[in-house]
C-alpha cells in the first residue's frame, strides 16, 4: 500500500471528473481526497487527487487517466519534491468562559478564528495533513460541532514552468 | 443562472464520487469545484460543490444525489449563514531583486510564502473567492508559472450541530 498525490490539468468539461472518478472506483480504489479548482485560464481545472494503493495498480490507473479525453495531463507530485497544503475549518462548541482556551491553542498554530458566536466558534487552520492531525487532536477536550476540509492541494517546487498546453 | 454551493456527507466509498458527478454531468452541469475530505470519524466524507445553473434543475439534481447510495446529506450552504473559505497556491517567477515587492503584496493580503528557491517563490493565501481573485490580479505584473486552488469549502455559522448519522 502506498500513498500517491496526483495533480491533472483537465479542459472545463462537465463530464471529465466522473470519467477520472470512475476509472479509480472499477478497480475499486477510494480517492482519499480530492481538489478540484479553476486555474488562471477559465478554460482548464486543476485536480489533485490523493490515494493509496498497490503501486502497479495505480500506474495503471494513471495510464488510463491520461489517455481520457479532456484530460491534458496527469503526474505524479512526489513529495520530496512538492509542497502540500490542505485547509481545514472546525466548528467547536465554545462558550465565553472557554473562549481563552481556544484562542491560545489556535494562536500556537497561528490559526485564525473566522466565526465567534454566543456558543461557537470557526477556526481555520492551513498546513499538510501532519499540522492539521495535530491540531485536531489539541481540540480533544472540546465538543466538535463540525469540521470541514479541503483535501490537499499541491504544487511542485523550483522554477520550472509546467507547459501542459498546446496554443 | 445561480450559483449554489452544496454540501455533502457520504459513507467513505470508492464509487460515490463517480456517480455524484455523473448525475451532474449526464444534465450538461458543471461542477466548478469540488473538494472532498476525511471528516472526524474516517467512515464518512465531507463534500463541497460549487455548481450554478437553472436553480429549478439544481433542486431536481439535489433530489437526485439525495437519492444515491452512500449519500447521507445532502443540503445548501446559503452565502447569509455560511463561511466559505478556500486556500490558493501560487507560483511565481521572481528573482532576488523582485523579491521584496512580492513580500509586501503577501504581506498585505495576510498570505504566507511557504518556498523560496533562487528564481520561485510559492505562496499561500487562504480566504473567500473574492480575496483570492484580488491577490491574483495584484499579481498581474509577474510571471506565473503554476496555481493549484482547492475550491472552496464551507461550514454553517451558529452552534447548531448537524446530526446525519443514524448511530
Amino acid at each position: 500500500m502506498q500513498k500517491k498525490v496526483f495533480q491533472l490539468l483537465v479542459d472545463n468539461t462537465s463530464g471529465v471528473l466522473s470519467r477520472i472518478s470512475g476509472l479509480f472506483s472499477r478497480r475499486g480504489y477510494n480517492i482519499e481526497s480530492i481538489t478540484a479548482g479553476v486555474t488562471a485560464d477559465p478554460r482548464f481545472t486543476r485536480i489533485t487527487i490523493v490515494t493509496s494503493g498497490d503501486e502497479q495498480i495505480l500506474d495503471q490507473i494513471e495510464k488510463q487517466v491520461a489517455k481520457l479525453v479532456d484530460v491534458r495531463d496527469i503526474r505524479e507530485l512526489a513529495p520530496e519534491d512538492s509542497v502540500y497544503r490542505e485547509l481545514c475549518m472546525v466548528k467547536v462548541r465554545v462558550d465565553a468562559e472557554k473562549r481563552p482556551g481556544i484562542v491560545s491553542v489556535a494562536g500556537i498554530f497561528r490559526a485564525n478564528i473566522i466565526d465567534v458566536g454566543p456558543e461557537s466558534m470557526i477556526i481555520e487552520i492551513t498546513g499538510n495533513q501532519g499540522k492539521i492531525e495535530a491540531f485536531l487532536k489539541l481540540l480533544d477536550g472540546y465538543e466538535i460541532l463540525e469540521l470541514a476540509r479541503t483535501g490537499i492541494a499541491g504544487l511542485n517546487r523550483g522554477a520550472d514552468k509546467v507547459i501542459y498546453l498546446d496554443d
